[in-house]
C-alpha cells in the first residue's frame, strides 16, 4: 500500500515518528518534509536519506496526496492561510493538535473547496520533544482520535484511518467537540493531576496551601517509591508545551476538574469518617475501570 | 558478611522477595520462613531449598538474631504477643509495614526488655502481590524508611541500615510520626490520586460528580495513551491490601488532600482566568521538583 506524496509539516516528535515509520513501512512514493528552519535537516537526512527536505512551504504541499501539519496548534492557521491555494484538490490535510474543536473552526473554513480536511490526533506523547526523540513504532498500539465534523465525506474518514492504521495506530472517532471533553478526561485531568502531585512537594507549594512540615521536599523525593514515580512522570513534559496545550482545552478541562473536585471531597469524607466500606468500594471500582485498559502490543509503552 | 540466623514472619511480595535477596547474596548462616499456613511452602522450597519453612512461630523464632514482621499491619500485635518470650535477648525485631507510629506504640511495648526493635518500611511494593510475585531484586535502588523511636540505641539503627543496603536499599531515617506524614505525601497520597482518576472515569463517579458525558467510560478508557497509563497504574494495586493502609494513615493523609485541594483550586483558577503564565510556572517547579528524583539503577523499576 502507499498513501502517494506525503508532506510532513515539522519534524518534531510527532511528524518526525510518522516520517520514519512511513519510510520503514515503504508507505509512500514521495516523502516531503518540511522545516520552518533546517536545524534538525542534517539528523534527518541521516535517518530518512530518501526524503525530501524544505523550507518552502508551496514546494513542500504542491504535490502531495496526504498533508499532515505537526506545528503547534497556534501557527497552524498562518501555515495553511500560506499553502492553501497551492494544493492539490484531492489533498487530504491532516494535524496532530492535541485539541480538535477550535483547530477544526480555523482550518476547514480556510480549506472548503480546496482540499479536503479532517482532523486527527494520536496520543502519542512523550515527555521529550524534537526530531531526537522520535522513533519508528511510536504510533504501534497507540490511540489515534480523528475527528470528522458534520461535513467530512465518508471517505475521507476511512483514508485517514487508513493512514493511522498502516502505522500501527488505534483508530477512534469522535466529533472535534467530544474530542476536547474525552481528551481532556483521559489525557489532560491525568497530566494536570501529575503535576499538582509534583508541584505539591516544593517548598512554593507548601507557602501557597499553608502547610508546615517537618522534611524538606528533597528528603520527601528521596523515599520515593514506583508509585510516586509512575503517577507523575508526564509531569517531566515540556511546560510550555502542555500550557499551551492545556490553555487550548481550558473550558473541557475546567469541567472535568469540578468533577474531580467532589469525587475528591467524597474520598476526603472516607478517611473522615472512618469509611473503610466506602473507600474499599472506590479502589475496586478505580482498579476495575483500570482494568479495562487495552492491552498495548508494544514493549516500549507500558 | 553475614546476619546469622533470619526469620521471615510472612512470605507474601515483601517477606518472599526479601528471603530471595537474603539468599541470593549469602547474607544469613540460617533463614527461616514462617507462615500462616502452607499455601505456598512448594513454591517457595523451589526457589529456596536450603530454607528452613514453619507453621509453628516460636520454633521460627526462637533462634534468630532478626525477625522480620512482613504480616499485614493488623495482625503484627497478636503475632508479636505469641513470640516476644521465646526470642533471644539480642534479637532484633522489625517489620514492613507501610505505617509506623501506630506500629512503634503497639509493638515496642511488646518488646521491651525482651529484645531489640526497630520499625522499617521499605518503598518497594507492586500492584502485585503474594510470593509468587516476590523478586529478589525488589529492593535494589529502593527507598528504604527506618523509624527509630526516641529510646533506640544507636547500634541498632546502624545493624538495621546495614540490613536493608545489603540487600540493595537506599536507608533513609524518620521518626515514626514523621514518617507517616511524608509517606502520606509521596506514596498513600498517590495511591488516592491515582485511584481517583481511574475511578472519575466510572459512571458511578460521573452520577457521584452529576457530571454528563456524550461518550461512553469504555470509549474514553480506549483512546488512553501512556499518560493516563502511567498516572493511574498504582490504582490496580488490591483494593484491600490499600484500603487497609490508606485507613490505617488516614489522619496524615487527610493532612495532605487538604493541601493538595488548595493547590488544586489555583490550579484551576488558572484554567478559568486563562491565567497561562501562573499555570506555566506550576508546570515548570512541577518538572522541576521531579527532576530531583533520585536515579534508580535497576532496570526493573520505572
Amino acid at each position: 500500500m502507499s498513501f502517494g506524496t506525503v508532506a510532513i509539516l515539522g519534524p518534531g516528535l510527532i511528524g518526525g515518528s510518522l516520517a520514519l515509520a512511513l519510510a520503514e513501512r515503504g508507505l509512500t512514493d514521495k516523502l516531503v518534509i518540511w522545516g520552518r528552519n533546517n536545524k534538525s535537516f542534517s539528523a534527518i537526512r541521516e535517518k530518512l536519506p530518501q526524503a525530501i527536505l524544505t523550507l518552502d512551504i508551496i514546494e513542500a504541499v504542491r504535490d502531495a496526496d496526504i498533508v499532515v501539519l505537526c506545528v503547534p496548534i497556534e501557527t497552524m492557521k498562518d501555515l495553511v492561510e500560506k499553502f492553501a491555494n497551492s494544493l492539490k484538490p484531492t489533498a487530504l490535510v491532516t494535524d496532530v493538535g492535541s485539541v480538535k474543536e477550535s483547530v477544526d473552526c480555523e482550518i476547514a473554513p480556510l480549506l472548503a473547496g480546496k482540499a479536503l480536511w479532517i482532523g486527527s490526533h494520536p496520543m502519542a506523547g512523550s515527555e521529550k520533544s524534537g526530531f531526537s526523540a522520535a522513533r519508528n513504532d511510536l504510533f504501534v498500539g497507540a490511540a489515534i482520535v480523528i475527528t470528522p465534523n458534520y461535513n467530512t465525506p465518508v471517505a475521507i474518514i476511512e483514508r485517514t484511518s487508513q493512514f493511522w492504521i498502516s502505522v500501527g495506530g488505534r483508530v477512534s472517532e469522535f466529533e472535534p467537540l467530544y474530542h476536547d471533553l474525552v481528551v481532556a478526561e483521559i489525557s489532560h485531568l491525568p497530566h494536570l493531576v501529575a503535576a499538582i502531585l509534583a508541584y505539591k512537594t516544593t517548598d512554593e507549594a507548601r507557602k501557597l496551601a499553608g502547610i508546615e512540615l517537618n522534611y524538606t521536599p528533597d528528603q520527601a523525593l528521596k523515599i520515593a517509591g514506583g508509585g510516586f514515580r509512575d503517577t507523575t512522570r508526564i509531569a517531566s513534559g515540556s511546560p510550555e508545551l502542555w500550557t499551551e496545550i492545556l490553555m487550548a482545552n481550558r473550558t473541557a478541562i475546567a469541567r472535568h476538574l469540578r468533577a474531580l473536585a467532589i469525587v475528591f471531597t467524597n474520598v476526603s469524607g472516607c478517611l473522615d469518617t472512618n469509611d473503610a466500606t466506602g473507600l474499599h468500594e472506590i479502589l475496586k471500582a478505580a482498579r476495575d475501570a483500570r482494568a479495562k485498559l487495552p492491552e498495548i502490543n508494544s514493549s516500549f509503552k507500558k
